[in-house]
C-alpha cells in the first residue's frame, strides 16, 4: 500500500500583539492575536523529517512583532496584506499564505472634566468592550490576495417585535406559536469586498451600524427574515461589499411557567439559556 | 472514633432569570444569575438521609422566578433582599441565607436617527456591555441582614503614566526598573454600606466612575499605590459606604525585544500575556 | 440592485442526550452532544418571512431525545446516520441534512473489591474522561450519505525523543536548534472511510491506539513528521479508512532560563504555554 | 476623613512550571500552577508608592523555577512548603506567605508492546487526566505552617442507586418524588492534616479511592447523605486527616419528557445541564 499526503499546512497561531501609536500626547492602541499559515514545498518535512525548507513557527512569531512595529497598522487588514507578503515574498518554498487576525476591541475611557464639567475621552486610557471583535482573512496565493473582514462575537437583545409564527407542526412539535418573543444573538457577519481600495475601518463601522439599525428596528418574523433583511442593507449601502455571510445563533430566552403558580407571565420573566441553541446561517451576494 | 458535621449549607446556583419591565414603549430589562444557600437546622438530612426539613434547591429556583415577577427589581440588592427575607420567614428551620446575584449587564442600541440624523438609543433594543458585571451578596442571619455590592471584571489599559522602580533586587531578580510602562488591570471591587436605606445603583455608578478616574488620571507609581488611591476617594466621595475590597490583577503587557533585531522599541510593541499575573489585593475602611 | 441568497442553513445546536442501556444490572451510558443542520426549499422564509416549510429547531431538538430513545445508540454515527434518514425522509423541503456528534467519554469507576480485594469495575457508577472526545458528521445529500469520525481533545506529552533541527535562519531566527525537547500536542483526527459497513466504534478505538503507540515510540524529527507517521501508520493498518486528517497544535513547553542564574537545566525545568502556540495540519489519503 | 488599609497583599498567580524527573530512561513528570501571595510591612507602598519593601512579583516568579530545580518535588505538599520557608526566612519585611499549587495530572501512555503482546506503561510518554486536579494550600505565618491538600474536578456519574424524597412541599413545589435518579456530581474535597509527618500522596490516593467507592456503592437518599458519609469515611479511614470539606454540585441530569409522546421514559433518556445546579457543601470533623 502507499499513502498521498494530499494537503499540509501550518504555522503559528495565538500570536498576540499590542501596537501603541503616539501622536502627541494622544495614544491610539491596536490589539490582535495573529495566525500565521504557510503551504508549500512541505512534503519531505512530512515523509522524511527534513526541516531544511521549514521556517519556524518562532520565527513567524518574531517577523510578526517587527513587521507591528514597521507598519502603521492603521486597520488589521493592510496590517495583514504586509504579513502575507513578506511571507510569499521571502520564501520561495511557500505557494499560498493565509493570515488570520482577531482584534480586541478597546474604547477611550471617558473622564470626568474638570471641576466635575461634561465627562470627556481620555488620551491614553482604554476600557475594553468585552466580547465583540473584528476580523479578517487574507489569503495570498502566488499573485492573488482575497481580503475577508468580519464581526465576531456582537451580543444583541430585543424584548418585542419578534415573533415565529405558521410553521410546520409533527408529531414532536410543542412549541407554541408566539408573536411576540425576546430575540437574542451574537451575531458573526463576514464579508468580501467588490475592489481593492477600500477604507476598511469604515466598511466595518458601516455594516456594524447596520446590522444593529435592521436588528433594531426590523420586526422580526423569523431569524432567518431578520439575518437576510441585515444582509440586504449591507449590500445595498456598501458598494465596497460584494460578499457576505452570517451566522445569527438564537440565543433562547424561555418565558418561564408563571401559570402553573396561578400567575400570568406577560413576557417578563424569562430564563436565559445557553443550550440547546438554533443556528441560522445564510450568504448573500450582489446580482450581477 | 465520632465525626462531627461542623458546618453545612446548600442551595441553588445558576439561576438565571431576565426580568422584563414595560413602561409605555420603553422597556427596561435585568439579567440576572441567583445564587442562594441555606444555613439551618440539617443535620439529619447528612447522617441520617431524612429529607423532611429540605426545601429543595428546585424550588428555590421557582421562588425565584416568582419572586422576580412580584419584586420591581430595580436593584439586584434590593432584590436580593427580598429573596434572603422570603426564604427566611417561610422555612423556620432555616437559621441563615446567602443570596449571591451578578448582573449581566446591557445598554441601549444606539440606532441612526429618521432620515440619518443623530443617533438615539433603541426603547426596547439592547447591545452587551461584554464580561463587567454588578454583584450583591446578602447575608441574612436572623433578624440582621448585611449588604455588599460589587463591580466584576472592569478591565482597563493605559500605556503611560504607570512605572515600577526602586524595588528590592534580589539573586533572582531579572525584571528592569521602569518609569513607563503599560498598565492594564480587571478591576474587582467590592464594598458594604454604612447605611440601610441605599440607592444602591448610583452609589455604584459613581464607584465606577471615580475606579475609571482613578486609573486614567494617577500617575501609577506600583499596582498598589492605584489600588490604594481609587479606595481612598471612594471612601472620601461615597458616604454611604464604610469599607472597600479591591483586587487589580496585573494583566503584564511585556515589551518585545525588538533589540535583539537592531531596533529600538519607543513603547510601541507589547506582548499582552495572560499568565503569569501578579495579584494585589487590599482592604480600606473608614477611619471612625 | 438585487441580491441573491446564496447559501444557506439552519438548525440546533447543543442537543445534550444521556442515553442509559439497562442490561440486567450492568448499565450502559452513552452522552452526546447533538448537532443537526438542514438545507433546502428555505428561500422565502429569508425574503417573505414565510415560514410555512420551516421544521422549527425546537421540534428538531424533541426529535432528537425521541430517536434516542427509539435506537439502541452503540455508536454515535449510528445513531447520527439514524437521524439524518429521519429528517429527510420526513421533511420533503429538505435537501441536504448534517448531523454532528460529539460524545463525552465515561470509564466505569474501578471500586475496592469485598474485603480489599482487586479493583473491580462498578455496574452503574461512572468517571469521566476529561476533554477527549469522539465526533462524527454525517452529510445526507438525497440519497449518498457520508460518514466521517473522529477524536478530539487527545491531550499528550512526550519528555524526549523529539527534536527539531536543521530548518532556516533567517534574520529574524533566534530559535535554538535541539535534539531533545518536550512535545505536547492535543491531538485532533478525522477520518473517513472506504467501506459501508464498519464497527466504527472497534475501528476508533485502534486509531486512538495508533496515535498514542506512534505519539510514543517514533522519533520524532518535527510535528509534521509525527502526524505524518500516524496518518501513514492508520491507512496502513485501518482497511476501513479511505482518507484521515489531523491537526496536532504544538503546545509549547519553554525551557526554563536558570543559566542567568548559573545553574544548568539540563532539561529539567520548564515553563508550560497556552499561546501563541504552532499549527499543524495534513491530510492522508490511500494511494488507488 | 482618614481611611486605614486594613488589609493587604499581593503575589503572582499563574506561575506553570513543568518538573521532568529523569531516573534511568523511566521519567517521572509534575505539572503545577503555583500562586505565591505575601503579607507584611507594605502599607507605605500603598500610601507613598514606596516600594523599597517590594519584592517583585517577577522575582517570585524566577524564585518559584529555581526552587523547582532544586527540591525532588515528590509532591505539590512539600514543594509548596519549602515555598513559603524560603520566602518568609528570606524577606524579613514578610509576616506571612500563602501558596497555593495546582497540580495538572499525567497518566503514563500505555502502549502496545512486542508482537502485540500486552500493554505496557511507557516510560516517557504522558496522558492527561482532564480536569481532574490536585490542590494545596501553604500558610505559613510566622513559625506556623498549615498544611492543605484536596482534589478538584473529579467529576462522576451514576445511573441508579440514588434517590430524592420526602422533602418540604409548598405553594411553589414542582419536583416530582424519586427513588431512582441519574446523580452526577464534580467532587472537590480539602483536608487538613492531624500530624506533620505525611505522606501526602499516599493519602490523596486514598482519599480519592473513598470518595470514588462511597459515590459507586452508596445508596444516596440525598447528595447530603453521599458527602456525609464520604468524609465520615474518610476521617475513619485515614488518621492523618483531622478535618474534610467537600462540595458537591448536584449536576443536573433531567427527565426527558417523552409522555407527551406517548412514550413511557423508564429512566433511559435524560437532558445533562449545567445551570442551574444544587450546590451541596459540609465540613467534617473528628470528635476529639
Amino acid at each position: 500500500m502507499s499513502v498521498i499526503l494530499s494537503q499540509n499546512n501550518y504555522g503559528k497561531s495565538g500570536v498576540r500583539v499590542l501596537k501603541v501609536t503616539k501622536n502627541s500626547s494622544v495614544h491610539e492602541i491596536k490589539e490582535m492575536n495573529v495566525n500565521v499559515q504557510l503551504e508549500g514545498d512541505f512534503d519531505k518535512v512530512h515523509t522524511e523529517g527534513d526541516n531544511r525548507k521549514v521556517l519556524p513557527t518562532d520565527t513567524m512569531k518574531n517577523t510578526v512583532y517587527v513587521l507591528a512595529k514597521e507598519h502603521p497598522v492603521k486597520s488589521i487588514e493592510e496590517f495583514g496584506i504586509y504579513l502575507a507578503k513578506y511571507f510569499i515574498e521571502n520564501n520561495k518554498q511557500v505557494s499560498g499564505v493565509k493570515i488570520y487576525i482577531e482584534e480586541k476591541l478597546w474604547d477611550r475611557i471617558s473622564v470626568t472634566g474638570e471641576n466635575n464639567s461634561a465627562a470627556v475621552p481620555h488620551p491614553h486610557s482604554f476600557i475594553s468592550r468585552g466580547d465583540e471583535k473584528r476580523i479578517c482573512s487574507i489569503i495570498h496565493n502566488k499573485n492573488i490576495v482575497s481580503v475577508s473582514s468580519g464581526i465576531l462575537g456582537l451580543l444583541v437583545l430585543k424584548t418585542t417585535e419578534s415573533g415565529f409564527e405558521h410553521y410546520i407542526k409533527d408529531k414532536y412539535t410543542t412549541l407554541k406559536e408566539t408573536n411576540d418573543r425576546v430575540f437574542s444573538t451574537s451575531v458573526k457577519a463576514v464579508w468580501s469586498y467588490a475592489n481593492q481600495e477600500v477604507n476598511y475601518a469604515r466598511v466595518t463601522e458601516t455594516v456594524r451600524q447596520i446590522i444593529l439599525d435592521t436588528f433594531a428596528k426590523h420586526h422580526s418574523l423569523s431569524v432567518q427574515q431578520t439575518l437576510y433583511e441585515t444582509g440586504k442593507s449591507v449590500l445595498d449601502i456598501c458598494t465596497d461589499i460584494s460578499e457576505i455571510s452570517a451566522s445569527m445563533p438564537n440565543k433562547h430566552y424561555l418565558l418561564f411557567n408563571l401559570g402553573q403558580f396561578g400567575i400570568e407571565n406577560k413576557n417578563e420573566i424569562f430564563i436565559p439559556t445557553d443550550e440547546p441553541f438554533g443556528l441560522i446561517e445564510a450568504k448573500l451576494k450582489r446580482d450581477k
